[in-house]
């Protein structure tokens, strides 16, 4: 392993984040508020300790695959650690189990709390919490379009293996492309959706709160009551909408600004993600009927709390926890779907399920076929044999650690319905679970050993479960 | 497809059933109780509809794929609605939902069970609930031992690929040498339970029906305690040790009759199954420590609910849904592992799990080695990827009906809980859940709908998924 490179990107990523405080020591400013030396402290801790990381000296500039590997767990663990401190030196949050937490959660888009009073919270700090998810959502979109092809893992193999060829050598020179075309696309949507939000009559600092929750897929808000402090169904139908668009495969934005509406409307995952969406806010709006105060308004809600859901966002507009237990059932089982590959979103994706969808359709099939060879595609094009292990693996492993996780939370005794949804609201990158984490509650009232292991259950799930695997085996760690 | 052929061999079921029948009016007519005419009732109507249909004229006895599939498919369902009769004729379960519930349950070997008062039935309906698991659990074992390898069907389909070499030929002729080697089994460990279950004081009559529901791993019992009605423990050790044994490879107590007790110990699936069952006594144990009056009563408890559920037999000792949610969780999670390939228990089995976990092994070393060929082993033998992908797809298909299920049982508002455990209990084929389908209670409260859609789930676990799926695609209908 190159060591070197490891250290001196991971230094790289601490003074990016330094800078990224600045934004949020502003905001302090703005507000005079009393969380300015908590930014300052935070910022030159960083640089101190990030400065001379990112000017390691290394002679081989070389980044394999375990260099890759290395950067991508621990640079998020890394950079989760120094992204707490304000959370802490501001008093907030004075245990370092609860910071970490909390930003983890912030990082990841997962948007699951610790905190029991948000609108508490200097303005400064409310707004680095949430600009944890812009940035976060930002880191993904690389992570999973750019940097994760090239080491083998995530969702958006499915996509490379279409792509005839050997595609891992093309990725490194696309990758600054990539990059730039997403950034346009993510700032693009944030803009849109604060304008729309400020005609509405939001401020502008709860408009960029929310909108950074939307588009990181967060669900960090600034007040206690979620979206559903509003009452508003301008704002809601907004928000929905745009969690929507922030579950699309951004890739697809690309074809759009490309005038490629077609391409778009014969992609299957973009079908099936807005046909699962509009299926499961059909079959919960029928089965709420009658608890709010119009038609519109209920299918509002129900739009709102599906979009929120699938998209692993997690927002609020009401207590769903008391709806009755199919459509909490429906929104349980969202929480293992997620939103589309190459999107903000978490959770196991759309795409993922079509596959393995698919997948049985052929063993049915062949039981009545012996003989026949039958391929299984998507788009169009055949999928090979490494990408269907990869989906079906990561599965298979996903369904382990959300039950190995509900066994681990359901020593808490908090019932089994609240520890399978915190466990899959963690590792879904979701935040809100049912019951005792329910929409209205938080995760402060489990211990620290819970909050540690739902933190690592955020990252299991950011990274695309695999990456964390990897540097727990030993020959991951022999010397070649 | 030979209809011809199909009704035959379903006409011959019906013979068969009338027969099997004759040992519950014996029972009956030795007791003298009500239901005497119950049973000759239902014995001429069987003989009235079966025999002409056994005696139906086929120019040609080909059985191929589609028949086998038919006759799998439909002989259970036919079954199932003959021996339901009997419920239905005594007044015991007056309607034929209930009666077709009660009867199913029995016949897939799942022990859930819609009657109120057990212990108020007349002795020969009670002996022939019991005997449909016995005779249920005999032709599971034939039926996943010597018919669904021919289809290709069922975790058998791994022990298949094993021996080198066209395999589906060679069953025909070896089908009956099968047969007879797993009825003398069968038998051989029914008497020595009975024996065992009568030393140590019960009487003839409750060694049976006790030994029925062991060996099939059914589960019903004739008080509406269960086992716990013993207060016993010699009878919960044996019962206990009884439903592990039947839950081992039958195919391996072959081994064990020609010596090669080495080939046991060196079985994969038999040493992680009994590694589960220890290890998960162990984690109960732990946690209920101090819930019953000494040591070894705990570690008894624990041993027999562990056994009982991974087995999918379903008997209680105690009412295991009061026990704190670690315990409880555990026993949701055997509820999907089943025991062993080759037995009577149902839900997924060890041996797809085992496999499962070394495909998410493979993944890991894959993307560390992106250009190693990594292959699969099960017993020192490779495994070819028409089995990998056989358990891939029984899997994600197994959680599709779990899912599936328990959104709709969730429309009975009995909270997620029960609506999981309910569809789990009954896909897996165990018999009681929790919560409102715990231990103590049963599934008479849940609508009609409920009544046969968890019907439907024994049926789907016990065939092993597919074949239900195989006979709904149009394809199957289709004249070639």
């Amino acid at each position: 392993m190159n060591y070197g490179m490891v250290l001196r990107v991971i230094g790289n990523l601490i003074v990016f984040e330094a800078f990224s405080m600045v934004t949020a020591l502003a905001v302090a400013f703005y507000y005079k508020s009393s969380d300015i030396y908590a930014f300052v402290n935070t910022i030159m801790i960083m640089l101190i300790v990030g400065y001379p990381l990112s000017k390691f000296k290394v002679k081989n500039k070389d980044m394999k695959h375990k260099e890759a590997i290395s950067i991508v767990t621990f640079g998020w663990f890394v950079v989760s650690a120094f992204g707490a401190l304000p959370f802490m030196f501001t008093g907030a949050l004075p245990s370092f189990t609860d910071a970490f937490f909390e930003t983890v959660s912030g990082l990841t888009t997962t948007g699951a709390s610790v905190l029991t009073d948000i609108e508490s919270l200097p303005r400064g700090l409310m707004f680095w919490r949430s600009f944890l998810h812009w940035t976060g959502g930002m880191g993904i979109l690389v992570l999973t379009l750019a940097i994760m092809p090239t080491i083998g893992v995530g969702a958006f193999q499915i996509f490379k293996a279409e792509t005839p060829g050997p595609v891992a050598d093309k990725l490194v020179p696309k990758m600054k492309d990539t990059a730039r075309i997403l950034y346009t696309v993510y700032l693009g949507i944030t803009v849109i959706q604060v304008t729309l939000l400020m005609v509405g009559g939001m401020s502008f600092y709860d408009a960029l709160v929310n909108t950074f929750g939307t588009v990181g897929t967060g669900g960090f808000s600034n007040y206690n009551a979620s979206i559903g402090h509003y009452q508003n169904h301008y704002f809601y139908f907004v928000i929905g909408f745009f969690m929507v668009a922030s579950g699309v495969n951004f890739s697809l934005y690309y074809e759009l600004y490309r005038g490629r509406v077609k391409t778009i409307f014969s992609n299957i995952e973009f079908k099936v993600y807005i046909g699962i969406v509009i299926a499961a806010t059909l079959l919960v709006f029928f089965n709420i009927l009658g608890r709010y105060e119009s038609i519109p308004a209920t299918l509002n809600q129900a739009f709102f709390q599906v979009s929120s859901i699938i998209t692993t966002t997690g927002y609020a507009t009401t207590d769903f926890d008391l709806w009755p237990d199919f459509s909490k059932g429906i929104l349980f089982l969202l929480m293992f779907v997620g939103a589309s590959a190459g999107s903000t979103g978490g959770s196991i994706k759309v795409i993922r399920l079509i596959i393995l969808f698919k997948l049985v359709k052929r063993e049915v099939l062949k039981i009545l076929h012996p003989r026949a060879t039958i391929p299984v595609q998507i788009n169009g094009k055949m999928l090979n044999t490494d990408v269907i292990s990869g989906v079906t693996g990561f599965f298979f492993l996903y369904m382990l650690l959300f039950v190995g996780g509900t066994l681990l939370v359901s020593l808490e005794n908090v019932g089994l319905v609240s520890a399978a949804s915190a466990v899959a609201a963690t590792l879904g990158n979701i935040g809100p679970g049912l019951d005792f984490v329910g929409p209205t509650k938080n995760y402060s009232l489990f211990s620290d050993a819970t909050k540690w292991l739902l933190s690592f259950m955020m990252l299991f799930g950011r990274l695309e479960l695999f990456t964390f695997f990897i540097v727990m085996t030993p020959s991951y760690w022999k010397k070649v």
